[in-house]
């Protein structure tokens, strides 16, 4: 694949997203990182987002759009962040955000004109987020074809998961070998000013465990 | 139909939209507007929205979304709007503007308990914009009954989109008789801060043709 293939690549600042990038520029895309600033409460989420492209040479765009106008979600509301193990759809969902992160990619590739976007979904720790489901993102796929200028022209708008069926662990791994600093991110649904993770959320937890289950070092910061 | 029952319209100000709200309101929805201020050059469209909606006694949200960041169209960069008749997809077109619309609207409908979505798009006179076809609609709508908690629950979101088939002044006669005042709405591309529209831009020669075609007189202020 020639190096001159542009990609869009959603980056959280959470581990995910980050070896997804590192996968895409393992892919040979030259990578345009995109990250929405919709008024989460981990704002260290987004210095990691910049941290993290700035550490694989990508750029990075930090588009505002601050979702606590319509609100619905422990991340941008007053809702407390639950620390015990949950069943469901857990109150951390907010509601329509890979839509809507998608459809924000989606308009970044139409001006660059690449026609693929990478975004770090799982469907197996994925804590039951309808939008992370491998049939959610064929059909966002199926009408990202039909929406864009470049799709009536015949381009094809591929949106890639290269994480969707890899355990927790397993990402790791790969993040690992393809030399992902996960020591830059931050994944804690609560982390401090400074990124430093609570270590007790549901995100922490999946995160130490799959450090722990892959038997690469855990380099998280916890307070 | 109950009259509990919810709906999101979206409403940018502009003649299409306002249209649609009275239609959702005909329905007997109880009708939530939803305007995005995505930095369009004609500012006075969100002033419109606001009148609009207060108007038809709608509750409404205008939510920021700064697009500029991501620039490629006249309507949010330094591009020229033209004044002559165009063909092909225009440069007023803005990447993924409806699907970015469609996803916040989704999100808000998710958070009311909504399960219906009323956009004012329109495949007649939709200039080339493929975001207006109704095979995008289509797929879009395949897309939000996956997407979102109350999808996997089993409802069933529907995106309506009353004015599709019609044409301007088809749209004219009907909201005429629904009693929308038109006076109230901006549909100019480079409307002035009065909302004073110019008279010769694509979207004011439609607007003026669907008038005219209507046989409704036109309470268009042009400057």
């Amino acid at each position: 694949m020639s190096s001159s293939r542009k990609a869009v690549v959603l980056v959280s600042g959470g581990l995910d997203s980050v070896t997804a990038l590192a996968m895409a520029q393992e892919e040979g895309f030259e990578c345009h990182a995109l990250s929405v600033d919709y008024g989460q409460r981990h704002r260290s989420e987004l210095d990691s987002a910049k941290r993290v492209a700035e550490a694989a040479g990508a750029s990075i765009k930090v588009l505002p759009l601050d979702l606590r106008t319509i609100g619905g979600s422990a991340l941008t509301d007053d809702i407390d962040v639950p620390v015990e193990g949950t069943t469901g759809i857990p109150v951390t969902y907010v509601p329509a955000r890979n839509t809507i992160m998608l459809s924000l990619a989606l308009a970044y590739a139409e001006v660059l004109g690449a026609n693929d976007i990478f975004i770090g979904v799982n469907a197996v720790d994925y804590s039951g987020y309808p939008d992370c489901r491998p049939e959610f993102i064929e059909a966002y796929q199926q009408m990202a074809r039909l929406a864009t200028k470049a799709g009536v022209e015949g381009a094809k708008m591929t949106i890639h998961t290269p994480l969707i069926d890899l355990t927790k662990a397993e990402i790791i791994r790969q993040g690992t070998e393809l030399g992902v600093d996960y020591s830059l991110t931050v994944s804690c649904y609560q982390a401090d000013e400074e990124g430093r993770a609570c270590g007790v959320c549901d995100s922490c937890r999946i995160r130490k465990d799959g450090f722990s289950t892959a038997q690469v070092p855990d380099p998280t910061r916890y307070r």
